[in-house]
């Protein structure tokens, strides 16, 4: 499909599933901006109170997600192949899930203290999803010469990388310094499980470049 | 599909989904049943029994999973959406391998003493069995006035956030009070996987709701 | 399909896919290969060479994976069903990635010392990805009377089960054994990933003994 085909869907006929990708985007955001901000709290009511947002967020996640599926559903013209929607979809609702288990791990166990690398790769996580919701913003006016959607994707994958560095750091002073077994096993699980985080960022990434290529 | 349509379809002509349907759900709830008795038993002897009982129904649980899926292949009309009979199947099959596993890691890892929480555990997972084959029952009859297909699901969801609860005390009290690191790793995993089981039970139930909402 | 069609069809008008799944095949042989000297090495810097040297072949793999797809998308007629060759190429990559996923933890833990079980899995999964790959050199004359091919799979479960045995066995050792926490999570973790590398080997030779039922 040519781009200017593609406008001429995308401009002004859809109103259905772009509004809805940027839903889930922002609700990921939000998860993401909630869960860094756990990552920097010392007080335990208020963590507790940030993992109960960040819940609600998972929830909404999951709303907007089905959403989408039945719109598919419903909807034989769609801006772009049914298939890169739901990967699209899929992929954010992945993120979204591994934001809520991370909280999830921290409220459960309330390690000790959290290790530096929690924090950055929180962090990691953070930025990346705000690269993915400037995509897919950007995704109504795919072109070419659209430099900055590729500047996304190309963002992404460096995040992730830096993302792998500060997580194999983190474990193996983890497993070099931790003296307390029941510290070890919680804090592993939970630096396993942001790793995922930059991971499933990746992945959506992955989805976008893929777009981009195949539309622009 | 209107509920007529969809019965004159059912009632006489599928001789063949129904039944299989129904043992992969028979098979299910032997494994379930067969699971609590292993969280209920303390004879070391009577406990690789059981477990050799479950692998049992594991492998059944495989082949009736098998014949579904080839039948699926060979029959141009299904009772209803062939997506929805493999979704069925597949998440009953989940529930049956997650079953599988937890009485797999009770026998490798033998535990010291296993906690309150592992038994009811099992037990909601035994619970929300019983509910899901009772659904399957009332597949063949699905009409819009059917309450009791609609309560299944209900108490499904229920159960799960009931298991939700015991995971989390359990998950809690464990890192508070298992001292000996080798137990609180074998622990943690074997009602991480009890918690999986409720999981995907619940899974089959969300499946069991898209079904009613379809066809009823 | 009869045989004669396939073959015709087969030969010698496919060049594309069987190239790009030996390549698939090779590449597995060689990340096995790598673990297998991974496990029998003692040499800190030689091992992360072979880390690195895994690293490189899931690349490859990823890369021939990502060949076979664009080619699946831009082919109208297959050696056979598009699923076929879509579920091959995803099992093989699916044990590359496991390969490289256990190389990767003995990099970041660095565990005292390997039990002998990981080097008898390593072993396992090594003969196994040699029989898939004997296979895939198979596929192209594939004929019911090719007693081979199905040696093969068998071969291949058989291999599975050995490795189920080994695997628990090492892993109820190591629970009786191992007194330093940090040593047991790490061990603990390998083990049950080269175990998973078995499984993943199993996995192809059940899609290689779907193709030969179907197609032989």
């Amino acid at each position: 499909m040519k781009a200017n085909t593609l406008l001429s869907v995308f401009t002004p006929k859809d109103t259905k599933f772009f509004p809805l990708l940027k839903e889930t985007a922002s609700t990921m955001v939000r998860a993401a901006i909630l869960l860094q901000e756990l990552f920097d709290c010392s007080d335990e009511e208020q963590k507790k109170e940030l993992y109960k947002a960040i819940k609600v967020e998972e929830v909404k996640g999951d709303k907007v997600t089905g959403s989408i599926l039945k719109a598919l559903n419903a909807t034989f013209i769609t801006p772009f192949d049914r298939e890169d929607i739901n990967a699209l979809t899929d992929s954010m609702d992945d993120v979204i899930d591994v934001i809520y288990r991370v909280s999830h791990k921290v409220q459960l166990y309330s390690p000790e203290k959290l290790p530096e690398c929690t924090t950055i790769l929180a962090d990691i996580i953070h930025k990346g999803s705000l690269e993915i919701r400037d995509s897919i913003d950007g995704l109504e006016n795919l072109k070419k010469t659209n430099i900055g959607f590729r500047r996304h994707y190309k963002e992404i994958k460096r995040l992730e990388e830096e993302a792998d560095a500060i997580y194999e750091d983190g474990i193996m002073e983890l497993f070099h310094k931790e003296t307390n077994p029941t510290e070890l096993i919680k804090l592993k699980e939970i630096i396993q499980e942001l790793e995922k985080g930059a991971n499933k960022i990746n992945n959506t990434g992955k989805v976008l470049k893929t777009i981009f290529v195949k539309y622009a």
